[in-house]
């Protein structure tokens, strides 16, 4: 288990979501949608934490936009503790100041930080890399990225390259790799020795406290004295703050980063095409939510939660029936789903946002 | 002008448009639509025949189930004169019902017979052929059919293949040939002499009524002196009637047979690829109507008259979103989309048919 001191977790849940266009829309991006299961990504990923985690330790850090709704998805989780960001500065801002709050609250909690929109096939395995990571950072001044071991050479994805082995399965990071090209993917995961980037941290309040004023004194100052409790107080903060992540800010700078490695279906769904991966599919391999005919038609994903759709003779097609809008995208261009928000935009057709 | 006798028009109403769905339907088949204009198809037919046929002279010949929509649609023609046929049986009775009840109005009228779902881009040039073919019908026994300039060696229509020249623009016909494959249509249509049998008749009521009974006896007889306003003796008529077309029972066996040549940009909209043919297309090749939004989309037909459809690096795709069902469909396989409608059969979806 993850030491003595109590657990918290911080849940960044600011995302925009436009790649999920059109269920995911201004008002409702991803993370506050059913989009693999029944429950929207953000109840899942409390509920994964559940065993480990109560809601009375759980923090989420988000914008205006999205505070009521998430009070309404999460109803266990205190109202306080729903984080409202007065304006998206990237994540290292958010967590330094959830790390401020938790602070006041136990200066001695270990703190799990994740986003709120990934998807995790084997919650007890997820735990349990959990367990290891808290053990790790439990033990000292050490700042743990959890890394997953990749199952193909995604170029979607940051590397984290290991280095010395400090305890079973965790490693020294011997430094971070942006999203590389997919020659240079394949090369990571040819040699074995680097994991994906899963964005998900474990570490102690001092401990992130401590490299944040070392590594981001500018944040750290603005945001150490704030309330947020008052909007206006905070605003006055966020105005001064730079756009930061926690990755380019701190962990690739600091010299007490570890990594956990872990196994446990990670996906962070970053687009229509990671349903189509996780499935299930019918005999002809489409992956199909909803009412839907398909002849001849082979590798689609179709969730028609509205209408019946009818496919006929096609492939490769993402085909995303909503109620004022239907998206019919090529599989392999769905990162281009987000330009139509721009062109919605440049057109004044703002119902659809 | 098509000589001193009164013109009456038949339109043949009768045609269920299962290659239209999920815009066609049961109850709205395709010449109740508007499929290429505001105005339904057999609006438009009426239309486009005023100059030369009054509403009172229209008859339009249909089945139970359109005949409320048909009188909706067409209030300028008598009621009387929308005729319904308790079941259909094909082309050769329709007209054989109808010009025995044209014979009882005016044993010497002149006759055109038409389908209600074709598009016909100008009307004027359309005219003039039928005034070029009442001209040769009355003159005495002929048959004239209509035959299409080719513009491409299509296999989905008939062909009509010229014989001796009895006016100008005017022939003999050597005879009909059945829809030939793609290598045969090129031959044809590379020869010259053929035109497409475009289902379009002009003869005068004395003409085919000597036709029908002496080439379908059988018919010819069973519908002599039934009152078509007698629901029932109408029904027993039909249950003892074969299926028959007007084209293989009277047409290919009679010896007195010409065809007048057109070019009047002339259309039989026998798939959703035909309004890719008509266009107009944008700068990419689509054609579309309604709010669409395509990005680097080529060549795909969208029809979006309830929803925004965005599409997103696809082509060559027929997209009709309706407000219960969306279709997508390869724009190669528009022919299969009536096996919708015997899946939807079979599953039990009745709702969307």
């Amino acid at each position: 288990m993850g030491g003595a001191s109590s657990i918290h977790a911080v849940i960044l849940a600011g995302g925009k979501g436009t790649r999920f266009w059109p269920k995911s829309r201004a008002r409702r991006p991803k993370q506050l949608l059913p989009i693999v299961s029944e429950r929207t990504m953000v109840q899942e990923t409390v509920e994964r934490l559940a065993p480990l985690v109560s809601a009375e330790h759980i923090w989420v850090v988000t914008g205006t936009d999205h505070a009521e709704e998430l009070r309404d998805q999460l109803p266990d989780v205190p109202d306080e503790q729903i984080v409202v960001e007065p304006v998206g500065r990237n994540t290292a801002p958010a967590i330094a100041l959830a790390t401020n709050l938790i602070a006041r609250r136990d200066p001695d909690a270990a703190m799990i930080v994740l986003p709120a929109d990934h998807h995790i096939r084997y919650a007890d395995r997820f735990r349990d890399t959990l367990d290891r990571a808290l053990a790790l950072a439990a033990s000292g001044d050490l700042l743990v990225t959890i890394g997953i071991e990749p199952t193909a050479p995604e170029s979607g994805y940051g590397y984290i390259e290991r280095g010395d082995e400090i305890a079973p399965g965790a490693n020294r990071v011997r430094r971070f790799i942006e999203k590389p090209d997919r020659s240079r993917a394949e090369e990571l995961v040819r040699g074995g020795g680097c994991l994906w980037n899963s964005g998900i941290f474990v570490w102690k309040v001092g401990a992130i406290s401590r490299a944040l004023a070392r590594h981001l004194p500018e944040i750290a100052r603005a945001l150490d004295d704030v309330d947020p409790s008052d909007a206006q107080s905070l605003a006055a903060a966020y105005a001064a703050i730079p756009e930061q992540s926690i990755d380019y800010g701190v962990l690739e700078k600091a010299d007490n980063v570890a990594v956990v490695g872990g196994e446990f279906g990670w996906d962070d769904i970053g687009s229509w095409t990671a349903l189509m991966r996780l499935g299930p599919a019918d005999a002809d391999g489409n992956v199909i939510r909803g009412r839907v005919l398909a002849l001849s038609s082979h590798g689609n994903l179709v969730a028609a939660d509205n209408r019946l759709v009818a496919l006929v003779g096609v492939e490769g097609l993402v085909v995303i029936d909503t109620e004022d809008a239907v998206l019919v995208c090529s599989a392999d261009r769905v990162q281009d789903v987000k330009q139509i928000i721009d062109e919605l935009q440049r057109r004044g057709w703002k119902e659809h946002l």
